[in-house]
């Protein structure tokens, strides 16, 4: 392992993939020496904060130690918000400051922060529409190239989190909400494994109802169902999820973020 | 040619690019030293076996040999629906036992093929949900560092293929049926040009029937008919195909997978 | 800078990512040593020359020097259209003959124009129907090779350009009209920064008039209206842009490329 560490950076935009804009990012992030570029994901909603805050903290951790993952889902772009660059576990993250960190922080200890403000590293004349190409894409290339973050500025008093729902936690039952709807019309809630372990639940005797409507016993996997069939099951992010068996359970539930989930014995 | 040869895993899925599980696949591929990520694609309908077959046999064979191929359509994740890693021509190919190689098996001669069941390279803890990040990715890395499929676990005695519909060859005329339908409209059929070849039919006095209606004389080129018109010609896949020059065959002839396509002198 | 420069390569094209058309051109890519694929854009519309032009000229030239673009929205496969390469500025461009090129020829100075006919670095027996595999792909492995466009075939005479509209220049304003609608809906025109400065206009005293309405007064940012009420803005294409803060331009001002943008003081 006396091999140079690679330099991997990760994309996390909302540009989508019609337009120019994550060719252009990609291009000036060429222009730091051995980058190797990484899609995490450019069809977040336009945008949509929460739902690229959930895809970053359930990609992002898999990378390499070293790892530079940057996000632009940045509605705020051109405004007094700020850029930070932060070191979560062992990857640094460079974002806005609008919340897209949050599941992130939650989950990672946090080993530095900076706001993004030495003009050394920001080009002159950034564009007032478009940090993505001329503010986190040179930044992510000194960062790639071992800058430190407290390189880049002052650590900042606080950084924005979103107000994410808690479940509610009663006598019998753990009333939750819908978190994210994925490309299979999965419900993945805020009910996390952790949870039921605590109160010493017997997961194969738990009862799920999402939108007050029955999707039976907390199951094994999609297939512990016929087909067509509702379930629960705990996912590969340790969390709830009611799901159809082939199916789509946003359909089936009329569901979406927010939408009440429940677990009880 | 001394040089080490590349370490190529291409990515095919029906995860789409939205939502988290494409990262989290590559994170955990990128554990493995000197890989190279390539997607051929992640748009396949959700559960589309047979899409998915088909847009691996016509992807995969034109990489270098050597490329381990990586295809995570898989909707009986969970199930004991088996993994298997084959070699077929000068790839090696990691896919769920659904049906997803059918294609591929048909045109290349399969070398080496192994249910992935040794516990040495797949982690414990396999979530029930997503084996693409829990053992697909980690496998591959295996088998990119030289891991021959044959230590991954025992050789099945049969595997899984697709019923594909054969053509009816009458006394005048070939009757297949449209296989898939492109972002283009054009619509592919189950006619590959050697049924032609082996009739000694002039290609130029060929007509083509779909959904019973004239699609004309087949033609060289897309241009070999007025915008607008209806044509078919023989396509990049050896394969007759129906479009519209410049629109859109799918519509025009009102056809998708399974419609009957008549190919008579 | 001792070190070998790096052999990128560019994709552009209109093949959607559902279908294996770019999975097999990447394959055939690759078997050109140690290069390098960047994907720009494959969602461009279906044979969407001028929408493909947009994004290659505002993508392409913030790569490398040295880089290769390979463009194939071509819905003239296997006409008479010619393929073409050519370097411009510090780029290399290999591109059907239909008008794509027309933004990157206007704005950089041409270096070197081909005609890629010569059968050295074209496979035989091409496909009829896909030539971005066929064709385009061996040939940009062999201008990341080295082989200088004058190689591949004799300069020709001319090449085509797109009509594209220019603003007419009045006594009191400037009236152009949209060139391009973003994902974000935002209205991009073909009013150019220049344009202005050359008037000597105050750029803080400039009305915009997207279709006939106000969209106020020229701002600096996004967020220099209340959320949800129009704006025009220089973006970061120099460009007149009119966008909605938080929404969607596009549907606000029932607007798409050809309606027209008026700026006055």
């Amino acid at each position: 392992m006396a091999k140079t560490q690679r330099k991997i950076v990760t994309l996390l935009t909302d540009f989508g993939t019609a337009d120019p804009y994550v060719g252009a990012m990609k291009g000036v992030l060429l222009g730091t020496p051995d980058v190797e570029i990484v899609d995490i994901c450019h069809e977040v909603p336009a945008h949509g904060i929460a739902a690229a805050a959930f895809v970053l903290a359930h990609a992002a951790p898999y990378f390499p130690p070293g790892t530079v993952h940057v996000v632009v889902v940045d509605p705020g772009v051109g405004s007094e918000r700020r850029i930070l660059a932060g070191v979560f576990g062992e990857h640094t993250y460079l974002f806005p400051d609008n919340g897209v960190i949050t599941y992130v922080a939650q989950s990672l200890p946090l080993r530095a922060l900076a706001i993004v403000r030495n003009s050394r590293y920001i080009p002159g004349g950034a564009s007032a529409t478009f940090h993505g190409r001329d503010i986190f894409a040179p930044v992510a290339g000194h960062l790639l190239a071992g800058v430190p973050p407290r390189d880049l500025g002052p650590q900042p008093d606080r950084y924005k989190l979103l107000d994410i729902p808690e479940p509610a936690h009663g006598e019998g039952s753990i009333l939750g909400a819908v978190l994210y709807v994925d490309r299979f019309g999965n419900l993945i809630t805020n009910i996390a494994r952790d949870m039921l372990l605590a109160r010493n639940w017997d997961p194969a005797r738990l009862r799920v109802l999402c939108a007050g409507r029955d999707a039976g016993m907390l199951q094994g996997t999609y297939c512990g169902v016929p087909s067509g069939a509702p379930l629960a099951l705990v996912n590969s992010m340790r969390l709830i999820e009611v799901a159809v068996n082939g199916g789509r359970a946003c359909d089936v539930f009329n569901a979406s973020p927010g939408t009440p989930v429940e677990v009880r014995p």
